[in-house]
């Protein structure tokens, strides 16, 4: 099911500026029993997103409403949530008045190997970087081409890639969060040039901070991931996954990330933490 | 008029990853007395960024058809060609056999005043920047958000703005290329962290080429800029806009710019350069 502002819809204007320049924002939140998870959490992100790029955000009832509708019945799935700036006459000079453009659509929950998540991934290291430029960093635009050519480097060899910057810091995966176990602690980088601040990557810092597992935030080179004790990804969809093969290097799966993903309770579907 | 894939069509499918990510490129032409201006030059640009893109570009009869068919009739306007890798399923994973999606679009040609061409525009130094990937510098793709924020940083004070990179370094107009003059020569940045190649650059360092007139391509600061004797800025629609005003400062004009943007001959509509 697709919903265009509302209306049962498979289409979009061409003049749609997300279309024209990628001017817009998503997010991708999980259905379980009919709801949204995390939904406020999205709501948040997005939110900072439209202050970010000066785009209207819906009324929260509009949102809300459409949400329930799409939701409702569906079991487990996929919601994609597309918010762009709206039609506009041609250039970039952003149309005062916008009408926002409201895109929901409902897929299936993608079915991953259960293994994955108890016993881990193989991960690339991406050729492609990400561009640093921290008026874009954290929030979710659609403005996504480095993901797609980072995405582009593997079939079926790996199921994530790790992506660097292009001046060689670590960031995140082309499709999630990435977090290093290092003793009894943890460590992600700072997405301050670049990289999407992830659901899932605050659900579990605040999970550690509960639990009283010290996590750092900060620079990571290529050097500080072969040093780790281990390292994780994270995303809305796959929940925590750990990595078990590092550019074809196998990897130690510390205790403490099945720890984590259980207290996540990613397969009840809460949004506990 | 708009043809989607050949079709008269206003719009398109929801799933387009011109849409989801900004998978895709553009052109923007003008068009002159029933002719696109420049097509192999556009076209040439359009498969550069094919290939960077891993995007199948269109047999070449099948865009000279569609364009023709757009263009015919219209004595003055623009077209603009945007060719996404077509619709696709959730994921930044391209798809195998991608069916790419052609979008032409005509427009009225924009009505500037001659003023701005024969004596000059005023710009401001534009604070938003654009972040370095040389992956993603040279092509027109979709991902526009550094534009659309640069964009919006003015109303009608002036009419356009230069931006720098995340280093400093000078680049281009947020629609347009710069050029410096200094001395008896040309200065242009280059473009191989950011920045699109503009088919009007490449017209004027050929027609300066031809000239005799030196044109240095590299590095520019914003220092440069305030040392240079004279500015200006290309584009496919506006040819050359001399720079008299630059961030509130008024600006020399050399008569070197005014033989250029004759010898270009844009008024014609001509491709000769
Ligand atoms: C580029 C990128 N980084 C990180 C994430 C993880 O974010 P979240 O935990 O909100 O799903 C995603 C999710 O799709 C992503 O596309
Ligand atoms: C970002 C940017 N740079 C440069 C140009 C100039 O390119 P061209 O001479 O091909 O029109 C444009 C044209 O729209 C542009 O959008």
């Amino acid at each position: 099911m697709i919903l265009v502002n509302g209306q049962p819809a498979h289409t979009l204007p061409v003049e749609d500026r997300g279309l024209q320049y990628g001017d817009g924002l998503f997010e991708t939140l999980r259905i379980h029993h009919g709801s949204p998870v995390c939904w406020e959490r999205h709501r948040t992100r997005l939110s900072a997103g439209c202050r970010r790029l000066g785009i209207p955000l819906p009324g929260p009832d509009l949102l809300d409403a459409e949400i329930s509708r799409v939701c409702a019945g569906v079991d487990a799935g996929v919601l994609k949530l597309i918010l762009t700036r709206g039609p506009g006459p041609r250039g970039y000079a952003p149309p005062k008045g916008a009408q926002p453009t409201r895109i929901l659509q409902v897929a299936p929950a993608p079915r991953h190997p259960d293994a994955w998540s108890r016993e881990g991934v193989a991960v690339r290291l991406c050729t492609t970087r990400l561009a640093r430029n921290p008026r874009l960093a954290e929030i979710k635009h659609l403005n996504r081409l480095e993901q797609v050519l980072a995405r582009s480097e593997w079939d079926d060899e790996v199921q994530e890639g790790i992506m660097r910057d292009t001046e060689g810091q670590v960031v995140e995966g082309v499709m999630s969060n990435l977090f290093l176990v290092c003793g009894d602690g943890l460590r992600t980088p700072d997405l301050q040039h670049c990289g999407v601040a992830g659901i899932t990557r605050a659900r579990v810092m605040e999970l550690a901070d509960r639990r009283g597992i010290p996590c750092r935030v900060g620079a990571i080179s290529e050097a500080d991931l072969w040093r780790a004790d281990g390292l994780f990804l994270t995303n809305t969809l796959i929940g925590i996954w750990p990595v078990s093969c590092l550019a074809g290097k196998t990897r130690p799966v510390p205790p403490l990330v099945g720890h984590l993903r259980e207290a996540l309770g990613l397969t009840e579907g809460g949004c506990r933490a």
